[in-house]
C-alpha cells in the first residue's frame, strides 16, 4: 500500500513536470541550512537562490553548491523579492527559520504577497498569526515541532488519555529531559506529554520535570553522544504502579537537526498537494501532514 | 472528573445496597488464586464460596481466610452449582482462569446458565466462543490480555498507526521480550504492537523479535528482579531513524500478576454495572473497560 501511494504521487509529478520550488528564509541559520540542504537532497524539490534574511550584510549562503542570496527584509525591497521569486520560481513555497521576533511580520508578508508557506519559526504572538492567515485564506502549515516522529509520539499519548481516561491510576510518573545547556527552559514537548499522562491519571507536577544540562549527566546518565552535546532533545518518562510490579517507559531522544528538516520538507510537499488541489482547509499543522501518511523519501 | 465519576459509582453501590459477587473459577490456580485475593480485598466485592474445578478432588482453597470449595465440573452437579450459587449469591458473576480446553465448555455452561462471565483465560477455539456468546446475549468480558494499562499502550500504537501511517518509514526496529524459561512461545503482545509498527513503517520480520528465555540475560541485560524470574513479562521494542540520529524506545515491564488480577476485578466491576443497566450490548473486552474510564481503588 505504501509502495502504491509513494509511485502515484511520484506519477503525479512526473506528469504535469511539476518541481516543488522552496524558499528558505534563514538560511543562513542552522535549522534553515539544514532544511535548504533537506530541499536540495529531496528528488522533484528545488532551491530557490534567494532568501530573505534580517542581516544588513545580506550575504550568499551556499547550500550543498546552490548560492542562496540572503536580501535584507529591512529594505523596501522585500516584498518585491518575493514578486520576482514568484516570476522566476512560480508556485514556489517558502519555509521560516528566522527569529521569534520576525514570525508575525513575515507571516503578514506572505499573507499580503500571497505566497503559501511553512513557519518552522517558534515564538510570536501565535494567536495572532494563525487567526491573520486562517482569515486571509492563504496556504500555511504552522507547527511548533518539526519533527514528525515526536509529533506522532505525543499525539498517541494525548489519543490513550482521550480513550482511555485514568488507565495509569496510581501510577508513578518520573521525567528527565536533557537539552543543550543553552535552553534555559523546560521542554515544550515534555510539558505536553505529562498533560496526556496527567489524564491518564498521573497526577504529576510539571516542576517535578528533571532538566539535565550538565555535560556529565548527559553524556553519563542519559548517553547523549559528544558530539551532539550543542543539539539535541532527549526526553524519558517512566511510569511505576503502586506496588512496584509494572513499569513502563517512553524515550524520544533526537540528535542534530535532520529530523526536523525532514519533517520540514515533507510539510512542503503536502503544501504543495493542497495548493496544487486547491484543497479548501489552508491552514495546517503537522498532525495534517501526519495523517497524510508517508511522505516517501526520494533522496537524489 | 475522576473523583467525581468515582463518588457517583459508591453512592449508587450503597444506595441499593448492592455488592458485586464473584465466583472465580480455577481459583486454586495461579491466575484464579490472584484474582480471588483482589475480590476478597477490593470494597464493595464479595467471593462466593463455590468454584467449579477440574480436578477430581475437588478440595478446598483459603483465599485470605475465605474458604472456597471446588465442584468438579465433570460431576453432574456443575450445573446444579451455579443455579445453587444463584439462589444463594443473587447476580454474582464469573471469572474464569481455568484451562485452555476448558475454555469452550466453560462458556457454553455460563451461557446455559445465563451467568455473567469474565473470561481471563487464554486459548480454544475463540472464533467459536464469540460468535456463541455474541448469539445468546449473555453478558460477557472476553479479553487475552486482562493488564490494562498494557491494553492501552497496545491501543496507543494502533490507533497512531491509523491516524499516522507510514510516520515511522525508513526507521529500523529491534524487539526484545522476556518472559519465564516455561514460555515456550513468542508474546502475543510483542506480535500485536509490532503489526502496529509495521504499519508505521517498519518492515519488520515477527522472526526477528528476540525472545529471552536465560536467567543470566534476565537479570543482566533485562534488569528482571531474581523474585519475579518464574513470573515475568519485559518487553523493549527500539526504533532507531535510518542516519541513526533519532530514537525511540519503549518498554512495558511486568512482574508477577497483580496487573492482571487487578485488571480482571475491573472488569469484573465493568460487567456488573452492564448488567445492572440492562445494556443492550453484551459482548465486551478490555477496550471497552478501558474507554469507561478509572475503576477506582477502593482497596479494603
Amino acid at each position: 500500500m505504501r509502495a502504491r501511494g509513494r509511485a502515484i504521487v511520484a506519477t503525479r509529478a512526473s506528469a504535469d513536470g511539476a518541481t516543488t520550488r522552496v524558499m528558505v528564509n534563514g538560511v543562513s541559520g542552522k535549522m534553515g541550512h539544514a532544511t535548504a540542504c533537506g530541499v536540495v537532497k529531496r528528488a522533484g524539490f528545488e532551491l530557490v537562490p534567494y532568501a530573505l534574511t534580517k542581516r544588513a550584510t545580506a550575504a550568499t549562503t551556499d547550500v550543498l553548491g546552490t548560492e542562496v542570496r540572503g536580501v535584507d527584509v529591512g529594505e523596501e525591497d522585500a516584498g518585491e523579492t518575493l514578486e520576482r521569486a514568484k516570476r522566476e520560481y512560480p508556485g514556489f513555497i517558502v519555509v521560516d527559520y528566522t527569529q521569534p521576533d520576525s514570525v508575525n511580520s513575515n507571516a503578514a508578508l506572505y499573507v499580503k504577497h500571497g505566497v503559501p508557506f511553512v513557519m518552522g519559526t517558534t515564538g510570536g504572538d501565535r494567536e495572532r498569526m494563525l487567526r491573520e492567515v486562517k482569515e486571509s485564506g492563504n496556504y500555511a502549515v504552522i507547527a511548533p515541532q518539526m519533527g514528525k516522529q515526536v509529533v506522532a509520539f505525543q499525539a498517541a499519548m494525548k489519543l490513550m488519555a482521550e480513550q482511555f481516561p485514568g488507565a495509569f491510576e496510581g501510577y508513578t510518573l518520573t521525567v528527565t529531559e536533557s537539552h543543550q545547556s543553552s535552553k534555559k527552559d523546560t521542554s515544550g514537548t515534555a510539558k505536553a506529554i505529562v498533560a496526556s499522562f496527567n489524564d491518564l491519571g498521573c497526577g504529576f507536577d510539571l516542576n517535578d520535570i528533571e532538566l539535565v544540562r550538565d555535560v556529565e549527566s548527559q553524556t553519563g546518565k542519559m548517553g547523549v553522544p559528544e558530539e551532539h552535546l550543542l543539539g539535541h532533545a532527549f526526553h524519558t518518562y517512566r511510569l511505576t504502579s503502586a506496588d512496584g510490579t509494572v513499569s513502563f517507559e517512553f524515550q524520544h531522544n533526537v540528535c542534530g537537526r535532520s529530523i526536523y528538516a525532514e519533517g520540514t520538507v515533507d510539510a512542503v510537499g503536502f503544501l504543495k498537494r493542497k495548493v496544487d488541489a486547491k484543497d479548501p482547509k489552508t491552514l495546517y499543522d503537522m498532525i495534517d501532514v501526519l495523517k497524510e501518511g508517508a511522505m516517501g523519501e526520494w533522496v537524489k
